[in-house]
């Protein structure tokens, strides 16, 4: 079946805009306030304010596209991110942004055609540093557009070279002002980043809730000597105390068959981290997620359990610099029931699912009705170069998520 | 009791010297080829030069300080390296250049009051990159000039930053060019890294043999992965191999209770590094060592067992990059009976023992007769700004020097 013009336009988009920090195995590395963020993000102001879209940058580099129809209503949002991890995939975040251009300027189109407004204005969002990877905390844009994080603070914030998040928005020219459109309401549409689609040949997942997760910043603190010279047990090995979380971790993990808990510690900060130096400090990322708060609890309290065990084998003092945790917390159940209504009006095969990332929507769902939107990802694979999703997919998620936004434009969700 | 002259001049130059790359707490951080290591060794320049030995840089940056008092004669070189670890102590090396500086400029004064020449000239050596924090191997300076690494592949080194050794002795004034004086014998002194010395009230140490030692390069490779949605038995965790791999060393020393067996890992390099990221890859650096060949021998093989079983915990595959070892390797037993007898005659306390830690003079013993001497080291403490040898120690370490190269200078070990 040859698609159509529709479709073929969404496909060569995506692949342009993969191009960016494109790299050598087919994935993309295009981390926030890079130079090839910058690059898509000029290419993405080119796409929108050529069809009609006013941008602009807010005070933290979220970049919107916006398209105000009503004079001085608020805006429906739709988008994602467009940053990615360091050899990320290409769709994690770039699809939704892409997708949401494609809904909104076909929804412009028809509204036009039809000589009618709707009740909301539209913007198309690029959410600044979703991913977190070089600048923490992630999903700080959208973070700082719903006032869980202070502007300054974000823009202070450097990356392990020292760069502060202001000079790289800066330095990409994506450093704005003010606060950004005021929201109504907010749609986004992502990979799923799991098998669960995948595996059950469903085409949209419509994500009911979070699972629940509970986030540390944690600093072992050793004291530096000779990795040779020294008697073992005069060692205060931080690099031993973080080894020992690190399979704490995941052995917690496997002590839940029924109910899945996932762990993991992703980032070390070693110090000084030299080939002949017992470590002096290491600060690390170790988070439990799971669907089920009770399962959460329990595995927070053996974490616990483990950490005076952990500083006597190592001779090390366990510090918790900072603690992050949210529950199971639901989408607007309005909010599905309208996207589930849309893809049974388009034929669209689809389930009720739990998103285990964050995403940005986690962020908007606190302040304004929020439809969350997945698509399969092959084999569930995500924050790797192998990413991959469907065309057919693909396609079938900006149909959606253009229904989905046409009915929130219309105050179909807010009344 | 008021020191004499000559030790109140030791004691004032050490201090100046410990102002090079001064950290808060009392420590140094001047690792090899920056500022601070540029800055102590125009220092040195300016002491020798003024003092009328030759100052000349070899083509990895040794910095040699040449009397030539017999022309064409080959030289005692003397001395060892004053470059540190990060947040290193003040006496790691630095004592040893200086004592090595202060006995030759005695000797010189001696002679030329004696109106003599000895058999050999001298020479002062401040050998490049003993530490190894900066750019690996560690000795690198005695290694380039005693042949066992290239000068080219030394130079083209690049640190974490990708600065080349190269760059960094260009920057700091310190490429020349040649392989430096021709040496006769060696000897080096520097504190124990130990507790022995200190703990038994002895002042001197006669260093007989080096411990042995298996050094690893190990790389664990796994596959990126996102560290919430990914389920925990598809994960390929490259930090989780990493973390066995820690634990396993520490194990495996553990279970030596009669002889000591040192094992660590002091660096990770991880890749990528991101909070949400499973690794895909550790660089890691992970060594063994041994008084007893046959304890090394054990442990090796039940650090070889457990890699099987960490690949498949963790679903990674560790590959062996580069793997260094050497046995108990024994120092001239003509030059430990030279230092005995010279400690003898001085009435300093003194006993035999192997050096765990490896030390310039380990390369050199292979080329040349050497003598290797150390003085205690208040609680073993090094790699650590807290690391402390008493005034007293420092001057009975100078003195035996001046009398060792003294006798070394008159061919009493080369005959």
């Amino acid at each position: 079946m040859t698609p159509n013009p529709a479709d073929q336009a969404v496909i060569a988009d995506f692949h342009a805009l993969s191009g960016f920090g494109e790299t050598e195995r087919g994935g993309v590395q295009r981390e926030a306030g890079t130079e090839p963020d910058g690059g898509q993000r000029a290419w993405l102001t080119q796409w929108l304010s050529s069809r009609g879209f006013t941008v602009e940058f807010d005070q933290i580099g979220n970049q919107f596209g916006m398209l105000e129809l009503v004079p001085g209503a608020p805006y429906v949002l739709v988008g994602s991110h467009l940053d990615s991890q360091p050899r990320g995939g290409r769709y994690d975040g770039a699809y939704g942004v892409l997708a949401a251009a494609h809904a909104a300027n076909r929804l412009a189109g028809l509204w036009r055609d039809a000589g009618r407004t709707p009740q909301y204005n539209l913007a198309v969002v690029n959410w600044f540093n979703e991913e977190g990877s070089r600048f923490q905390p992630s999903m700080m844009g959208s973070s700082v557009y719903t006032g869980k994080l202070d502007a300054e603070t974000a823009l202070a914030t450097r990356d392990l070279a020292g760069v502060t998040v202001r000079e790289a928005l800066e330095d990409t020219g994506c450093l704005g002002s003010g606060r950004g459109p005021e929201a109504a309401c907010y749609a986004e549409i992502h990979i799923e980043q799991g098998r669960i689609l995948d595996e059950e040949d469903t085409t949209i997942g419509l994500v009911e809730s979070t699972w629940a997760a509970n986030k540390y910043h944690l600093v072992v603190h050793g004291e530096q000597s000779h990795t040779g010279s020294t008697v073992m047990a005069d060692r205060q090995d931080a690099m031993l105390g973080a080894a020992h979380l690190v399979v704490a971790a995941r052995e917690i993990a496997d002590a839940f068959t029924e109910t899945p808990l996932h762990t993991s510690v992703g980032q070390m900060l070693i110090h000084p981290n030299s080939p002949v130096v017992v470590a002096r400090e290491v600060r690390l990322h170790l988070d439990l997620r799971s669907a089920d708060e009770n399962v959460l609890a329990e595995a927070d309290a053996m974490l616990h359990e483990r950490f005076p065990e952990i500083e006597k084998k190592a001779r090390v003092r366990i510090e918790k610099a900072t603690a992050h945790s949210w529950g199971v917390l639901s989408y607007n159940p309005d909010g599905v029931k309208l996207a589930r209504s849309a893809a049974e009006d388009l034929g669209l095969s689809h389930r009720h699912m739990m998103t285990i990332a964050g995403h940005d929507s986690t962020n908007m769902k606190d302040i304004v009705p929020t439809v969350m939107l997945f698509v399969p990802s092959v084999d569930g694979i995500s924050h790797n170069e192998k990413e991959f999703t469907k065309d057919e997919d693909i396609c079938a998620g900006v149909d959606l998520l253009t229904e989905v936004v046409s009915r929130l434009a219309d105050g179909d969700l807010t009344g």
